[in-house]
């Protein structure tokens, strides 16, 4: 076997392993062969054997013949979690936000072309939306995704936009990539971004980077707030220089250099 | 090549990038090959190897020849959470349960001798610890990991317990593996567990286990509170019977199926 055979190997059964592990992402607690096997376009043999690998590891169970993902799996999350010391920093400080502006405050990640919430403080019950960590939401029509695009590799924007059109959560969606890639310009320059319901109606949020010591775009710091309470101009004017405080203070606590704008 | 080599070399592979994966919990953003090497028992070009098969499939990153997890590795502890759909369902009624009370709620779930914060809502500020999602705590001196052992398999109790004497986080702390063997046997048979000062001088803490559609304890709630503002009588009987109702509702609304206790 020759060291290149053997390295393709090594590639493939990590890749389809961590390929088999996401598939479960928002498909229910127990699936079978044949959607894991539809789910990753790999064959039933195969999808069988890495899940008896991840059942021996701890990391999933059967039941019925059917296989299902454990909490071990969060380790997995978590060390990322407690690599970057993300959420032991930002919390705090985060609910210090809330509190202090009594709207609710959530931190991002990108994956792909979705934002991920990592942590979420709110207060009191006024929210249209009650979204747990880990809920997705497209990049796209989000400020925290405008802002973690903003300053994301170039290959990675292209490969969110394609060639169009994004969908259109509401009418005021962005949904031409070169209106978008616009926004994203404007926000690297200021270092912020805000949406007026393009994701939901009746929502508008606003957005600031977290970037890590390598000057990174880890995540973004944002608030959401009904349209009622919250003109764009108190959002702006109001909301948006304490939570560009905080995103900087969180910068600055993983060791980031000079403010970004 | 056997079908037996082959298996064993798949396990291998995958067994080893997800140990990789988990040995940067804790330890910094960015580790050297020696260091991963260290930490893993594994041999530095495997885990170079690793690594590069990571950063290609865009679970890693590389900064001046060290190693660094990105957050797309979250996606894969979510993939979890997203499939039993846990925090979903959790969040709303501890969001309730802590407005009720006034005390901080969290669920958290078991992996080896640890427990791990799966979702924490807090109000105000009068909290001696502020403890992030991901953050681990020794099951044997939680009440979570109290009811989490209560109702695991014999063989992971067996693990986590080993010989004795545990480590005495302070001098309530259960450290004799019979003693912590005839405690969990309580905890099974009432559905519950409150400790008093076993993990920190100065809190105590109350939790009921979360069961899924299979029956098995895919987590546990717990509350606690500061010694000064609440007895083991105020714990047990007025905060308890709500901490228990909302677990229950949790399971049910997972799918479980009749109260255990």
């Amino acid at each position: 076997m020759t060291d290149e055979h053997e390295r393709r190997d090594h590639l493939q059964t990590l890749e389809r392993g961590l390929q088999v592990i996401a598939a479960f992402s928002g498909r229910g607690p127990l699936l079978g062969l044949s959607e894991l096997a539809s789910a990753t376009g790999l064959s039933k043999p195969i999808v069988r054997r890495i899940m008896l690998t991840l059942e021996r590891l701890g990391y999933a169970r059967t039941s019925d013949g059917r296989f299902g993902l454990t909490p071990k799996v969060l380790a997995l999350g978590y060390a990322y979690l407690s690599s970057v010391r993300l959420t032991d920093v930002a919390r705090p400080l985060m609910e210090e936000l809330t509190d202090k502006l009594g709207v609710g405050t959530s931190l991002a990640a990108l994956d792909g072309s979705d934002v991920v919430y990592v942590d979420r403080v709110q207060r009191g019950r006024i929210t249209s939306v009650n979204l747990a960590v880990g809920t997705r939401l497209p990049a796209h029509a989000t400020s925290m995704g405008h802002v973690l695009l903003a300053f994301a590799a170039q290959t990675d924007v292209d490969a969110v936009l394609g060639d169009g059109p994004l969908e259109a959560l509401t009418e005021s969606t962005l949904t031409d990539p070169a209106a978008l890639r616009e926004r994203l310009a404007v926000v690297r320059e200021r270092g912020w971004d805000a949406v007026d319901q393009e994701l939901e109606l009746g929502r508008r949020s606003a957005a600031a980077p977290v970037f890590d010591s390598d000057g990174r775009a880890i995540a973004a710091l944002s608030l959401s707030c009904g349209t009622l309470a919250c003109t764009m101009q108190r959002l702006t004017e109001e909301y948006l220089p304490p939570l560009r405080d905080t995103a900087h203070t969180i910068s600055e606590a993983l060791g980031a250099g000079a403010r970004t704008s």
